[in-house]
């Protein structure tokens, strides 16, 4: 699911995140658990066990701690025309965990492009919590990977993929306790390492479809408008859709414009149930002039693919604004 | 309560958090919030609306979101002995909120000193979230404010008093929600504004006194065997001790020792009863050759001072950890 996209050697790939767990054997379950030197280990308790608290399939808790239900790594699958993938022959097509801050496994990585690398953002989750992770690559062989860049609790962080007035630029979505919610945050940095001058731009909104949580897409796209975010909003019932919204072309911390209505739902079968119901969740598009091919997971299970034309976003999101 | 302290043309100060709440008018609660341009607005609601969540006296619940009773400023107070204090009498008094990270005011300020300035971290609190402010002075009178410099949820900020091999190095306290506790962690810094590699150091602990959370007092004390850190760490029971931690010098991500038992108990009344009962807490000490005088609150209400020697703080938790 999951996945992040971009273009290479003149084909279109996808960055899935693959969420496994071991194979259950009857009246027990069980947990998949990374070492930080990478080993496997597994977790397992006796199905209905009233110490584990099992009601939210994609995590298990019991007194001490909560634990995902599965593992993410990430997976590398190539095509020539952007709908059939296949794996790719000639490099490594597993990125794995590693290190302390990964032993839950690495999710929803967004693939940015600056000054002639690939930017990898994702998701670390361990016991320590769930943080972002940065690695850099200009081969998809050779990887230099950062500490993490957003301390606990963030995800869904994406870069700008050009610098603003001389410094970069991320949205992240760090999570509240107590005050504050899911909010989506903007944030500088000389280096793409250090971060600050942490900006709140966008907030979840009583009542609507992005009532809950809120987070970005991938990087945000260069419009004569400003610059163009699709973001996904969940409600009260955890039912994933996708928005807009319009950052200014100067100052990225100033909000122009949002999406009312969402841009677009969980309607098909396959969007609507799965592993998780009633999920559409974004993480990579390209972009071809006007075109948006924008790739999503439905459900927690698949991988779907939509298109969207930028004008017509715009046209939209700008319309309701003003009206 | 849980002043900052600092010393300034020859005398000690301290930089107190002081909490207030609109005077209670029979029958009504009334919680105080301040908007972005610093006017206050209170909200009310009847005594024992059903509505209302206020079994914790810090903060009252309803559907919709999360209040504080009480809003916070810093005010500073100055002392020839360390033990009687006064309001001073030629500098402004009062730090407030500003902006729209402090509409729920600001809270336990450190006050680190490097390079000729005085540097305030600060706990933010807004319905943003709970974040970490920095603003530096060398008078206490004029002072220069950034952004935001770790996102939410984060408090307990305690900047090192120099740099180490070229960066400047800070403990955070971000909590996680689901996965993650209330951990302390550490940051690096080119420039005090822009923060990342973020390492955590130092977790709770399972059925100790620091079961709960964790979180820095203030900057770390330079010793020949390390930087010494003074924490304090909270139980199930919301009960607030003290303990200390050894971070090596040259690399203060390394943790090389931690007090098993703690350094200071709420034992006496003031420190067992008050507006939050069994509180210390501390983020502000001087040293003096072997000596801390430590001021810490107690019980979310009044302002104590302690003597440690650093040397045996230092015997004591080097001898736990060789045992």
């Amino acid at each position: 699911m999951n996945p992040g996209v971009f273009a290479f050697e003149n084909k279109i790939w996808l960055l899935i995140r693959v969420a496994e767990r071991p194979i259950q054997k009857p009246g027990l379950v069980s947990l998949p658990i990374y070492t930080p030197e990478g080993k496997t280990n597994v977790i397992e308790f006796k199905e209905g066990d009233p110490n584990w608290d099992t009601s939210d399939p994609r995590k298990f808790e019991n007194g001490s701690g909560t634990y995902l239900s599965t593992i993410s790594h990430l997976r590398l699958m190539c095509s020539d025309d952007g709908v059939h993938f296949r794996k790719p022959n000639h490099i490594p097509d597993i990125i794995k965990s590693s290190g302390p801050y990964e032993t839950y496994g690495i999710e929803d990585c967004r693939v940015s492009f600056l000054e002639g690398k690939y930017h990898l953002t994702y998701t670390q989750v361990s016991e320590s919590g769930v943080g972002v992770g940065l690695m850099k690559t200009d081969d998809w062989v050779n990887f230099e990977k950062n500490d993490m860049i957003f301390l606990p609790h963030n995800k869904d962080c994406a870069l700008f993929e050009e610098k603003i007035n001389g410094k970069y630029f991320a949205i992240s979505r760090p999570s509240g306790v107590g005050l504050g919610g899911n909010y989506m945050w903007i944030s500088s940095s000389p280096d793409l390492i250090h971060w600050g001058n942490h900006i709140c731009i966008l907030k979840t909104r009583y009542g609507k479809w992005d009532s809950q949580r809120i987070g970005a897409g991938t990087s945000p796209i260069k419009t004569e408008h400003g610059w163009l975010e699709i973001y996904h909003g969940a409600d009260e019932d955890s039912r994933y859709s996708l928005g807009a919204v319009l950052l200014d072309l100067e100052d990225p911390t100033i909000v122009i414009a949002r999406s009312d209505a969402p841009l677009m739902e969980p309607t098909e079968a396959y969007e609507q149930e799965g592993f998780f119901n009633n999920v559409i969740f974004t993480n990579g598009h390209l972009v071809d002039g006007d075109k948006i091919t924008m790739y999503y997971g439905a459900s927690d299970e698949v991988i779907c693919g939509a298109t969207f034309s930028i004008k017509e976003i715009l046209e939209n999101i700008l319309s309701e604004t003003l009206a």
